[in-house]
């Protein structure tokens, strides 16, 4: 068997997420019915780096997945493009060793988040940034931004929903933010986010922009450790999983 | 009866087209049912400059209506744009008097097309832009595009399917290219268009793009009066009806 890593994007405009599903169009979904096809119909399992939502981007997922075939990397991408639906592309594959897991072997993942600030909403940017019509300070967000970083509790930050037995306890490198004209671009790196946790730090982030909240209310949202605590959780199409690393062999 | 002329843009990528059709969903089509929405169930025709075809995107259709209401444009513009799917959006709405027709009173009209000239696809651009990943000489589309502007008969350049009965020579103001690292862009002005013509003037410059035709060939083309002659028509989402200009009255 070969353990094969693939590094994708894909437009999540179109698909109820990536985990797979019973009827509906998943991200993990078509890349099985594109291995099944490669396979002459045997299911090949994927494991990707972690769900994203219905609606969220990829500009970098990472699964892995093994097979009995000896392609190349090279072949294994023209392959898979091949057969995939024209919303998912393999930018990347590599062999990796069998011990590699896409999920547990996570080092960092960074998320960004894109706002278009703009009073008039734009029909060609509608599935791949947030309108958000409200005068907003940049200068406020960024500040706020450094207290999202290092070691902590996300448990205020993270949806409801999330996984209650596991660790709440998160490490974020960068939590900043930058505009660009009328595009606002908010960058989160961390060693892992806790579900909708980069979209309610947004959401957050946004409050003290508009001036609902000071950057200095941040910290003590931390012990709260209550989702209501927190700002909204802004809309998916905003969102990209940008990269995904892994520790170097 | 007042009459309102609306600068409207949409994204083609989920409409059949402009023109209303019995069972697909089309921008005249959700045009009239938003203004039915408003006008508590009657039916409001729309006119507008021209058809656009199933995947088409506009950045600034134009197209009148009559209404016996009287609000302001500024309260057209909101009423519109808060019963309308989020495809489409009205960037304007003006009064105009009852002799002002959208599509026989157009003076000029300009088309833009976008190529993403990359050897590997970006899956958030597939609705927006053509991916045409070969090696293109834009100098000498470039220099081809005044081989068009003037005034000339554009058999050979427009579908099969085109109006056999109306005249089909048009007077092109601009043809021109320029390329902003891998997108390409071409702009077309005219004062008409005829069916499926922009996408075949651009075909044919792919062509010469491409080294299979040369610069000076596109004038006998002219001639031949056959739509076999011209290039490829190239696909619908790399289109933008980008403006349409009225004499200022």
């Amino acid at each position: 068997m070969t353990k094969m890593k693939c590094v994708i994007s894909y437009d999540g405009t179109n698909f109820s997420g990536l985990q797979i599903q019973p009827r509906n169009r998943t991200i993990q979904g078509e890349m099985e019915k594109a291995l099944a096809k490669i396979h002459k119909g045997e299911h090949i399992r994927v494991y990707a780096s972690g769900r994203t939502d219905k609606g969220v981007h990829a500009k970098a997922q990472t699964l892995h997945f093994e097979s009995d075939y000896t392609l190349s990397p090279a072949d294994w991408k023209r392959a898979l493009n091949t057969v995939l639906p024209p919303d998912i592309y393999v930018n990347d594959a590599a062999q990796v060793p069998d011990s590699f897991h896409a999920r547990f072997d996570v080092i960092e993942k960074e998320y960004r988040y894109y706002i278009f600030n703009e009073l008039e909403p734009d029909v060609f940017k509608q599935h791949y940034v947030y309108h958000y019509p409200y005068t907003l300070d940049v200068a406020k967000m960024q500040e706020s931004g450094q207290y999202f970083e290092g070691l902590h509790d996300f448990t205020t930050f993270s949806s409801a929903k999330a996984d209650i037995k596991g660790s709440k306890i998160r490490h974020l490198y960068e939590v900043s933010c930058h505009h660009d004209g009328s595009r606002i671009e908010f960058i989160l790196r961390g060693n892992g986010f806790l579900y909708n946790m980069a979209r309610i730090i947004v959401g957050t982030l946004l409050d003290v922009g508009r001036g609902k909240r000071q950057p200095s209310e941040i910290e003590e949202l931390f012990g709260k450790k209550e989702r209501q605590s927190a700002g909204d959780t802004v809309p998916p199409q905003g969102l990209y999983l940008w990269n995904v690393k892994y520790e170097e062999r």
